[in-house]
């Protein structure tokens, strides 16, 4: 684990103490692209798969998470909010999830910088993917971000 | 709180453990209108407000708790599967939020059920609300729900 991602599992445990029960951690960072990890025990459902809930939550956070850290990276300072999103679950996860954000095109991440540095308020939607072991698409969450003074 | 109430509440802390963990109750169940409530505090985020994966788990749960309860009223058994949804957040929640789910028309309701029992597998839609103290919308799910054999 890198500075970032110590930085990502300290600010997660601590101020969403929700992510600790559901044993939530950084996987990797690397390349500009996230991985947050949940074990299946704590988060398991009436079926003995995860729960849609806490696939929702490793999913938004991965989003949340990959914003913090690429903004930091950057330098730009903000505060980052959820406005939304549009969740599938075409596959049930029965081990552990691995939510998995990579980043947006160049051209959106600039013209996302350029809409804060202008406005004040900008607006980013990422994908963040939970694959099965044998990599089909088992969720996917279209979130939407907001990023305000 | 009555028998249908019970029994939900106890279904969702032995079946789903993290709602323990979050505080989760059966608020209400009344005239076909279901109320889950989640108190702040162990659903609290960075911003002091509700962590949004705690305001979806309330949502997407209120929608199962009805469609479990309104399928045992009537008698129907079967397994109910989380497709899908989409969520809102105009408004942050700042003390307890309360799921409401009313019951869809009765026309939906009995379409849903003809095609359950014609093909064993039927869909359904749900309005998820939760409330600001003053009666705005916080949060808005729309959920996708499968009912199969």
């Amino acid at each position: 684990m890198n500075n970032a991602g110590e930085y990502l599992a300290h600010r997660l445990h601590h101020e969403i103490p929700l992510t600790r029960t559901m044993q939530l951690r950084v996987n990797r960072w690397e390349n500009h692209e996230l991985q947050l990890a949940a074990p299946l025990e704590p988060n398991i459902n009436h079926a003995g798969s995860m729960f849609g809930g806490s696939l929702y939550s490793v999913a938004v956070l991965t989003g949340w998470g990959w914003l913090t850290l690429r903004l930091r990276e950057a330098g730009i300072e903000g505060q980052i909010v959820i406005r939304g999103g549009s969740i599938e679950y075409p596959r049930p996860i029965t081990g552990e999830a691995v939510g998995i954000c990579a980043a947006p095109s160049e051209a959106e991440w600039e013209k996302f910088v350029r809409q804060y540095q202008r406005r004040g308020l900008a607006r980013l939607q990422l994908d963040i993917h939970i694959h099965t072991p044998s990599g089909e698409t088992a969720v996917h969450l279209r979130g939407d971000y907001v990023l305000q003074r």
